[in-house]
């Protein structure tokens, strides 16, 4: 262990209790719950949202072949932190502009849906964050994305959250940017049958429990389920399809399967209440689960080489390309439902376009600095041999075997 | 890699997007969802058996040693495919016959119950087919299963769903006796103590999820839930002592642990809804989980290997005996119940055995038709030394590590 | 083997059948569900708990190297058994007591709570027990765990249920001191890498999941849910920096995150619902993910070698002493809010402390005594050579490879 890193035991430690204890004297200050505003939000939903959360994302990210512990463990850490850091920016933002109240489970809810973001930002920089620089990072970007949905809201009047996809992965991508590639020789940054197999298990839930993550807080429930159920199913059926055409000797990878099947629930996020027809959505799952292999395909070949991108979990790829087809879908859809409207369809195209534009631009913008700022010796950066390293984290008692 | 196979890459890739491009345009005639049909199903039932079928039956078919990757992967494959194509079955039905439209939400939901026949038949060929077969096979069984259940309907006027595991195990045993056994003295088809614990994870869902599986569609949710619980509770009990009886040294056995701890939710699903005490529930429970102990011993010794069938997981005594146990405890429970009103009694069992029957032999037909139509040489079917083998299908950049 | 282990096979399924047949014939005369009584509890919270208790415990306590298949499988066993019993004594205290009847659901979500008991108690002789003594201490600690429910009710007025912890880590605990400890050189009470990840998994289970148990049978849900929440956040956080503080290198270690994370749902089960802001519940949260960890190094290191107790999952600090501080807690906020009305304030502190030191005696000395007859020759108790070993229970016909 390099003799720098043992500071490390002293930072993380007090950093992360001041920062719990400010959280709680915040807490004291703003949080109140008065049950007269009855959130609209069912616990059942809230408690799909949470499960996927923790428990698909934290299995999902699970595969690598030495860094199990720390994806699971530094998911469920990264999300209580920004959970709490979330409801203190929604509350303040309620005292500050006296917005109403909403009821303490919607609150939450709304943060775990935001945490996504952050969630999926750590998946492009996993196995090369000490959990300082998670934390961090963590912050950082809730704030940052709580800034722009607040410009969407009040300068664009752009009100849905789904722009959390989008902006996760793209602010993840260019945190990656700052950080140094692994060598290509490297064995530890690949997966073994069995990490794959405890992905697939975290990434069956992440499929399973998006048609709730897309209506949590959307306004027509029912359709936002259907049609987001539709989505799913043709793209996991494109992903298999698509997989074996990219693959030598056509076989399917299971790296493919994984990212794939979810493209369709990003890319329908957006548009997932207002969709009249599930044609319409599984033509969108589609078309999303293709972009996602053959952007998988270019990015890994040609742009994140010449760019020095590397993207460990493959989130540009995942959440990145499907949000922005997503994006515009909607814009299409739009225009074709209110085309006959043409003076007001301009100015509300502009406008979605703008907000898509101004997420995209934020992420890529805070996210850079964001990557500079972690990289100071500040922060005990960890050498590029030990990334994707659970042992660089955590004790290990146990006997080398097996595994 | 056998030359012949290579022409799978030509198959599967382009038959498959067919069928997606065919079901999309079938969706844009077939499915509207208007919102005056209120679907009577909530949100939570649906994802309980979607998280069952999805999950539970992708992990707990997940036992054999080397086949984890294609257990979970093609069941998702398969899962989605057929459950577009069982909306579109339901909606064709829908249009041809002037029913009345259901809500989007139950409509996926009877779908994704219906397709728990295909899992179950595919777990009969678990390790023998391939995808091109395993779609061939859900699209024909998912087709002739709604023409069975519509048979049933019209001439029969039953109603129920819940012949759903009978059929799926007596199509996948037909199914089966037309693939070869695999050798005697291959490992292959054994399994670890790692794919044995991953299995029983995905066989506790089942377990857990159960009840919401026998109370989606019934009329008394609050007793068929209850009844299911009860009955599982004992069969697992039961499960645990049979297993200790039937092996030496007086050991348990996983494989009986897991076949037969959901004995009594199959048992009890016909009648479910309509038992008045619990203790029925119980007493069924109980036989069901000694029938299937039973079973596993004879028919493993006796009949298999008389009639040459080889069943990869064991749905004949997993889902089959308790479908005809339950099959018949409802017969008998009907008679208890009505022994007074001796006239039209005699006419109502004959129409439920009827039924039963009808069930059966539709099954077996079919399934051993598709069973021949699946061994042409047309489909590449498999040598029977790549059986039961991931990396026939599935790229292996792992190192040969662990596992 | 040993030769008296044969016997074993002799006593287990007999016992099992013989109470399995008694309780189906005690739910014939004590079960009957009148539909007028509406249970007040929806499935979703039930299929929570059920969940949770089956699977989350299941795979929680399967740390262990070669207990796996044990683990998961008793678990199941002895939950199916107690449930049983646990709603049939209930049903003779409504038959005793001509107490209002509740619906069947509501019996079911009681009994699965109060089995929470039995599933901690087994955690601390985890390894050590075969089938036979647990099933007897399973039925003997629900037994005493519902006499000690009964008095908190009948003489001292206490209602809550949620000593329920508190009783299975003492009477687990009480246990425990009469088996003997396995051989510090042994390795097989050590956790592989796999294990702790499966572990992990049935942890992440238990934390999503206990804001449901913590509503389910409190007064004001909506409170007790998002109370439980932001403690178990605040636990998890603080989970980890004292695991960092208290490890040489300051390094995470799995064993810590796995019982810390948990702590803060304990403690605040006392007093979820009455909670009025957050930040109390925060501060709880924090407290006893301190305690944990604290008390996980002191009672490993002094108290535990010193009263000879070797407490196989910690179930002490995991649940008994975050127990603790929840009920001190509860009776110091009660004290906070009521201490105006001084008369009354003392006679029901005097109460609410009764009723937990109450808790705590009949579980230590009942534990003491079921300790005492489990390690009688009548049960052919383990020798401690064959601590932690599934092949002691379960047929291998795996190969030898991996894990």
């Amino acid at each position: 262990m390099p003799s720098n890193y043992r500071n490390f035991r002293k930072n993380v430690p007090w950093l992360i209790l001041f920062l719990e204890a400010v959280f709680i004297i915040l807490f004291y200050f703003l949080f109140s719950d008065d049950s007269a505003s009855r959130s609209s939000i069912s616990y059942a939903a809230f408690q799909d949202v949470n499960h996927m959360v923790i428990f698909g994302f934290g299995f999902s990210l699970m595969f690598l072949r030495r860094y199990g512990f720390s994806s699971t463990g530094f998911n469920l850490l990264i999300i209580v932190l920004g959970v709490q850091c979330s409801i203190l920016i929604e509350s303040s933002l309620v005292v500050l502009l006296h917005r109403e109240n909403e009821g303490g489970l919607k609150r939450i809810t709304k943060a775990v849906v935001s945490m996504t973001a952050v969630v999926i930002s750590t998946g492009a920089v996993l196995g090369k964050t000490n959990p300082v620089q998670l934390i961090l990072m963590t912050i950082v970007e809730i704030i940052v994305f709580h800034m722009s949905r607040w410009i969407n809201n009040t300068f664009l009047q752009v009100l849905y959250m789904m722009h959390v996809h989008l902006f996760g992965a793209y602010f993840g991508l260019a945190v990656s940017s700052r950080f140094s590639e692994p060598s290509p020789r490297s064995e530890k940054n690949a997966s073994t049958l069995k990490s794959d197999l405890l992905s697939m298990l975290g990434t069956l839930f992440l499929w399973v429990f998006w048609p709730s993550f897309n209506s949590v807080l959307a306004a027509n429930k029912r359709k936002a389920i259907y049609n987001t159920y539709f989505a799913l199913a043709v793209s996991a059926v494109t992903a298999f399809v698509s997989s074996v055409l990219t693959t030598k000797d056509g076989k399917f990878r299971m790296a493919h399967i994984r990212s794939a099947v979810l493209a369709g629930g990003v890319a329908v996020g957006y548009a997932a209440h207002s969709i009249e027809y599930p044609w319409i959505a599984m033509i969108l799952g589609l078309l999303a689960s293709v972009i996602t292999i053959l952007g998988s395909y270019c990015l890994q070949q040609c742009l994140n080489p010449a760019l020095k991108v590397h993207d460990s979990s493959g989130v540009h790829f995942t959440f990145g390309l499907p949000g922005v087809l997503g994006a515009l879908a909607q814009v299409v859809l739009f225009v074709i439902k209110n085309w006959t409207n043409l003076p007001s369809l301009g100015y509300l195209v502009t406008i979605h376009v703008g907000a898509f534009c101004l997420t995209i631009s934020v992420a890529l913008i805070t996210g850079f600095i964001t990557g500079l700022i972690l990289n100071l010796k500040l922060f005990k950066t960890i050498p590029v041999s030990k990334y994707f390293e659970d042992q660089f984290y955590w004790e290990f008692p146990h006997l080398a075997v097996g595994f």
